[in-house]
């Protein structure tokens, strides 16, 4: 298989530059001395990278896998060295601050290396990409002592790290977590011992080091989540200047044989069986371990939101590079006036109509996503505090929606790349069945995408009165108002108009639910109206774009820049003309009040 | 792997014999000694044969596949012996004439057992049911001394069978094909040269002989698909008794590396590298390649829906299965009166909800694939040429909906189920990610399903005047208006009448297209039209089911039928108002005529 990674450039730095405007960060004390130019080189050595070192895992990584041997967990062919590579320069932790050795880049831009890993090779990015979280949480948590020993190892990628949450018996409900931590002489150290599964890169010959950040039940806690601490276990025991010790009595006692990234291992952990396996609470606190592994929970879910953007992303360069050099049938625009010469598929309406769905969703997907990253920078960076608030509430809202949405999309997406390449999308000779294989995890862990939707309609929605909703909900009434007057763009704001309408008509519908002591009813729509919320705010976000392309041609854009920004004003009509309209249906679904699920009994499944 | 293989007895009987009513062949002379105690003695064999032979087959079949070595290709463990198993037990042929030693079943029981070996291990069926379909072929179209040499030997799987369409340049576009047919001396003899590929079953070690149903360019025809004759290519030439020659210069050149079915090879074949290969033109006529396809390229295009009803079926039953027993969270609806004991994941609004999608789909694409299935054979058994004719054009008008919609939803509908598991669904250790793997094949082959769309706006919806749709759609009203004064099942039927509605909205929108002599614009949303029949279609099946289950419950079903019946009406009234908004929402998109794809610059992409 040849090259596959392909990027679009001219895309990525409207987004960047054009539309979000990160430069802005400028003014801000933390990031002053970054501007366009700094980020635009750091965008090309991120591709330049992905291209050359990470992409060219991706086959490998799929048909040879990481692989389980006499205890011991093989990465793929290739990974070992890209590691050290991507460590060394630096890519662990590019959005980290540098006191620990972090690039000090904003979060936005994090989150473009991450889609540029991801999109090169999934599989290879998840095996560091926790490693970056597990190292922010000891860097937010930690004692001085802690941070001291574990972090810049972490953010240098000299050791690895895990997010160990699942149990066998407890997969979304934490509350049935098992694996105990029981205090010795010690101040701070445990006893741990449990079995823990799904763990993502759980064990691996990459680093000298892996460090488990376990969830784990302490003595004499309230029942349910409030009873769990978050320890720092080591797979093999470390001093306190870093010298490692023995094995710390941690086992994998085997990998999943999965549909997709197969280069990432998905490890089931046996803790203490010989009950010598030794935990440090992180931080001196006990029973913090949910509120702190939310954090890494968050920064987690956007990352894997960002895992369907960069997969179907791929998934669509690779469609429409096919539609043009692939020849079948004739121009059907042409055939009145006698043109019978084979066409390059992209002439057909069907494909155009595949490839512009995919185009729009991934555009649409992208923005989303990366606003939700600069949002959380827009917090990270604010010096009043209500404008802090103001951010915090938007990404909190976001956050599921982009986890959710943009994986259940970026799975269909990759599935309608598929399409575009007929049989051939079937075979591995392409890269996009691959693409589609790897993206289908993402709607099922960090939460699955339902978990996302109760995430939302339940504590996200109404956090602070409304507020971050009712934020959103006036910027886009304004977008609808400023743009209703523009021939190129007034279907659009229409349409997203109607679309605002129709969530906003489904809302009133939920609460009064609510209200009135019904959570069952929302829960069985709530995936539904996740996906409104997407779909309107990528609508929003395409019709933003198309407006500054307007603006953009409007002041005499030239060359290229033309066809780009015209190809901005079509994608966003044909995803507020073919796909907003599911926001009013799905809104007419939710008001119809049905019940069917919730009635049918048992027996009749 | 446990045993996977789960069919929902209840449900295929209720088609079968309440909904469809297929023991009424008994009145025709083909099937008179056939009854409902045959027929359901046949079905729990089939059901038998599948769970113990089948079955078993399906995990290798996928984890080791099909391999190629040395120029051979190898079958998985287990498909020898299992393919003998069948051939003797007459499967391969149990909806083909007592003639050339089928079993003489109606064709929905050949359906039904299809679908029993398709969920079962869809590769094994690939292998064995292309070869009824060559079979077929030969016995529709041969010369006498064609059937008495190839037809029994094919019906009872001594030797295998294919269809031979595709090149590396002609995929959906059959007019460009190039391998080629010259004359020999002996007339109906000729000597093929060519390249094909995508070729199911295209070369294996299951029978002492294949015969390869080959399209090639005949010397002086028309240009384009009126130059192809259809031709009889034996893997290893034979006598006119049947005897076993010498190889005939068909060599397989590779499979495919594939997402899924890896247990059927996907074969490139190159015919007459030595100027070696003998074929024999297919009946005595030239030219007529495309028209004897036709027939078998409508069987299989049946068959392909129905890959997508069975492999979303065992899907469904799995997943069910799997929410019954698998605890996690607790019970919303108990929470206030202190329930917090863990709870079977189907107590969950939203496992609910996907499960009850799946199981409507399930249902009704059945209910639609059966009652094609059916029709052929009402149309087959039709003593009246008017009947026969309003059986023909609605066999047509559906074959290409069962194909595209029962493979789209199927999979759609697996991925669903690989949901209800959670991280459990993406892993080998059940069946669900096999399943939507095994499905994504569906629609791309036997036509595309964009093929399909083009095939029933194009050609089936206006044949013969529109009548075949006319005739649906006066049905559908007839249902409307005999259900809409009853309260379980007045809201089914509005949204049944609603979606009709829309559809000739739609169908308006179209006609005004193709009357101005604008294509382009009704081949951008022919996919989009034909989902909305689908669902429409669907809908209403499972609205004739609800209204049967009312009947039966009214006149004092009891015991198990009760929840049954229950079941049946709540499945429709879920898919009313969960699904058939969408026609609604897909008519609105249609008739707002957007254009955004077509307009879209090639180099904005």
């Amino acid at each position: 298989m040849a090259n596959s990674f392909f990027v679009n450039r001219r895309e990525l730095e409207f987004l960047l530059f054009e539309h979000l405007k990160i430069q802005d960060l400028a003014s801000t004390e933390r990031y002053a001395d970054f501007g366009r130019e700094d980020y635009s080189m750091m965008a090309d050595e991120a591709i330049r990278f992905c291209t050359e070192v990470v992409a060219p895992l991706n086959e490998d990584a799929d048909r040879i896998g990481a692989t389980f041997k006499d205890g011991e967990v093989i990465s793929p062919p290739g990974f070992k060295a890209a590691y050290k590579a991507t460590a060394e320069n630096g890519w662990m932790a590019a959005s980290q601050k540098p006191d620990h050795g972090g690039m000090g880049l904003p979060g936005v831009m994090g989150a473009f290396v991450q889609e540029m890993f991801l999109g090169a090779c999934t599989a290879f990015q998840l095996n560091m990409g926790l490693t970056t979280g597990a190292g922010h949480l000891v860097e937010s948590f930690g004692t001085d002592a802690q941070k001291a020993l574990f972090v810049e190892r972490m953010y240098s990628g000299k050791w690895a790290g895990t997010m160990v949450l699942t149990e066998p018996g407890a997969g979304s409900d934490l509350a049935r977590i098992r694996t105990t931590a029981t205090p010795t002489d010690t101040e701070g150290t445990y006893l741990i011992q449990g079995n823990k599964c799904f763990i993502t890169a759980g064990d691996h010959d990459l680093a000298e080091n892996i460090i488990h950040l376990v969830l784990a039940v302490m003595p004499d806690g309230r029942p349910g989540t409030r009873s769990l601490g978050l320890f720092i276990v080591p797979k093999v025991r470390v001093d306190a200047d870093g010298t490692l010790g023995e094995s710390n009595d941690i086992r994998c006692t085997g990998i999943e044989h999965k549909m997709g990234i197969h280069g990432s291992p998905t490890c089931s952990l046996s803790f203490g069986d010989q009950g010598a396996c030794e935990g440090f609470l992180l931080g001196t606190e006990p029973f913090q371990g949910m509120r702190m592994m939310f954090q890494m929970m968050n920064e987690a879910r956007i990352m894997t939101g960002m895992q369907g953007v960069a997969l179907s992303s791929v998934a669509y360069e690779n469609a429409k590079r096919y539609a043009v050099d692939r020849l079948q049938g004739t121009d059907i625009s042409k055939t009145k006036t006698g043109g019978h010469e084979p066409a390059p598929i992209i002439r057909h309406a069907d494909v155009r109509r595949m490839l512009l769905l995919q185009k729009s969703h991934v555009e649409g997907m992208r923005a989303l996503a990366y606003n939700a990253a600069y949002v959380a920078d827009q917090s990270d960076t604010a010096t009043d505090a209500d404008a802090k608030e103001v951010f915090e509430d938007r990404l909190a809202l976001l956050t599921p929606i982009v986890k959710a949405f943009c994986t259940d999309q970026g799975f269909l997406m990759c599935s309608e790349a598929i399409q575009v390449f007929g049989g051939y999308g079937y075979c591995g000779e392409y890269p996009v069945e691959q693409s589609a294989r790897d993206a289908r995890i993402a709607p099922l862990y960090e939460g699955t995408n339902f978990i996302q939707a109760a995430d939302l309609l339940g504590r996200k929605l109404p956090r602070n009165g409304g507020a971050g909703f009712q934020a959103l909900m006036a910027e886009i009434t304004q977008f609808v108002e400023a743009n209703s007057e523009i021939e190129e763009l007034k279907a659009t704001a229409e349409m997203v108009g109607k679309a605002r309408d129709a969530v906003l008509g489904a809302v009133g519908t939920l609460m009064q639910s609510t209200g009135a002591g019904d959570f069952e009813f929302p829960m069985s729509v709530a995936t539904r109206f996740l996906h409104m919320l997407g779909e309107l705010f990528c609508g929003w976000h395409l019709g933003e774009q198309a407006r500054l392309a307007y603006d953009a041609l409007k002041a005499g854009a030239s060359g290229d820049d033309v066809v780009f920004y015209e190809g901005k004003i079509i994608t966003a009509r044909f995803f507020a003309m073919n796909v907003l309209p599911g926001v009013r249906m799905k809104s007419a679904i939710i008001r119809s009040q049905d019940t069917s699920a919730i009635d049918m009994p048992e027996a009749a499944f």
